[in-house]
């Protein structure tokens, strides 16, 4: 029989179809990806290029001159960096001026590089990119909210080959995460605790769902995992920021987030996957309720009418079965 | 500049990113929509083929016998039909044994019409039987809430070509509802007057964005459209529930939804879309802050780690031109 979770995190359930679940392998599609040179002359982030994006931000410099990894404005971005925040109130109406900051962090210098595949150390000078942008945006009075995303492959939303990253600061607060405090707050109001503490208190003493773990960060399918092989990673240490983070830390989240990807690269084949960093601003790090993590979602499905309509989320993997076959992926020596 | 506007009934932000706007003809891709024949011998849909679904629960009959429209249950539900709605709690963790409703509304015996190509006498039949198993659906008292909803090609997922809706109760209240009954629930509490009322007339008043009106409908793009050619189509008459229309009402609401449907049609060089219908049960029509209706997202644009990670959307159409242009396409006489 099909299960209807509570996911205490978004305070709202998730249908575990289990009528409807397919074998986890069966989720490992092959994508046509198309077999890309180290070096692309028209790509906008391959060396060389570097005055085809608009003026850098930030880069991690390479030992032997050039760079390992940089963040440039994005050309497209959503928001202008340009102004100040204004809001209109007409009659019933209100908006604002689309005023942000939107950066493109550019992985690596090699085209055909896959984020699964980057070095560990390389990782961890991306992730410190990441924490550098964040707390530079926040810097930033304009700027209310700053979201960190990856996009990989077309299901997820991107064309382009490149290993990239993007991070948007906004000068409002998204509906979400104010849907999300508000659970939060509830939750430490009621019971006088961290609700992403607890979550991950009773992964790890389930231990079914978890995927990968070291001294700083516990990766798993959480219970009322939204999607197949669905993955949150979360700091063990309280912080509701991730700007907050040590260099120690960014070193142990680069394991955890490489050991995530390569598993799934593995066993699915290297999918089409989105990933968000969620926190709050680097003054808000002691906030009690509120603890910053990582959220992957593989696309490997699709949502239609139903997840329009409701919000709520039919998944067709058993989250402890798609986390088992994830610990499962045989990896390479 | 783009503009960041706030949408009233989901209470959330949406970015207007003029900047990364394409001009709306630019959206009508070609689709790879194979050629169907009118019959379709391993169809479970086609007539003739009645024994391949579950037992039919409602069929509106042909007059020279067989059926126009049918509804049977989904062969693959996500909920399961028998059993009791038994919740659990497992310390921290709570779920609810997955049972529900999951019919399929099979909308004409023809394989390869398109549901914006029906007869509107017909459409009128296939929102009639929404009507009515809204109404069963809801006589079930396990059922908290029930979704209608359409997924029209693939990108809005479905690979059945055979025109058919999906009608699904749940034994519990999505969370994006609630979400929206709060939002509605503080208006009429601040206001003490329908957000969605007042939406419309805003909408009727501003006139910049409809699409099509009638005594009884109107159909436009939101003020702050979650994505190019979002359309709402709202009552004019106030009800919570799409169960106490009457019949002169469901004639007029074929009206209004062939319209949209033709435009979109003929426009965008048929898209793949969803629509859903929200509402509340036939014992809320009376509530004063709901208001049913139904949402209609083409799937033009894909949604990436921007709008997982922030729950807004990022609009590259302006609703204004959105309109005008499904306004003026050009209709076959």
């Amino acid at each position: 029989m099909p299960e209807i979770r509570s996911n205490a995190v978004t305070g709202d359930w998730v249908i575990i179809a289990t009528e409807r679940a397919r074998r986890p392998e069966e989720f490992a599609e092959k994508k046509r990806r198309p077999a890309l040179p180290a070096f692309a002359p028209e790509c906008p982030f391959c060396p060389g290029n570097e005055d085809k994006t608009p003026a850098e931000r930030f880069r991690v410099p390479a030992a032997g001159g050039g760079w390992l990894v940089r963040s440039v404005p994005n050309r497209y971005a959503a928001l202008t960096a340009e102004g100040n925040v204004e809001r209109h109130m007409e009659g019933f109406r209100s908006f604002l001026s689309g005023v942000g900051l939107h950066e493109v962090i550019v992985e690596t210098p090699a085209h055909n590089l896959n984020t699964a595949l980057l070095p560990i150390a390389h990782l961890e000078q991306v992730l410190g990119a990441y924490r550098h942008r964040l707390r530079a945006f926040y810097e930033d009075p304009r700027i209310e909210h700053v979201i960190i995303f990856k996009n990989h492959g077309e299901a997820a939303g991107t064309s382009l080959h490149h290993p990239h990253s993007q991070i948007v600061g906004m000068p409002v607060l998204p509906g979400q995460l104010r849907a999300r405090l508000e659970e939060a707050v509830r939750h430490w109001g009621d019971r006088g605790e961290c609700l992403y503490c607890r979550s991950l208190q009773e992964e790890l003493h389930d231990g079914t769902r978890m995927i990968a773990e070291n001294a700083s960060f516990a990766a798993f399918v959480p219970y009322a995992a939204l999607s197949p092989f669905h993955v949150w990673i979360f700091p063990k240490r309280h912080s509701a920021c991730f700007g907050d983070v040590s260099d120690s830390e960014v070193s142990d989240f680069a394991l955890v987030v490489h050991e995530v990807l390569f598993r799934l690269h593995v066993a699915l084949e290297d999918p089409d996957y989105n990933y968000v960093i969620r926190s709050l601003s680097p003054q808000e790090c002691a906030v009690k309720y509120f603890h910053w993590y990582l959220s992957l979602i593989p696309r490997v499905t699709r949502t239609a009418g139903f997840e329009l309509g409701t919000g709520m989320f039919i998944n067709v993997a058993l989250p402890e079965r798609s986390a088992e076959f994830l610990r499962g992926a045989i990896l390479p020596d």
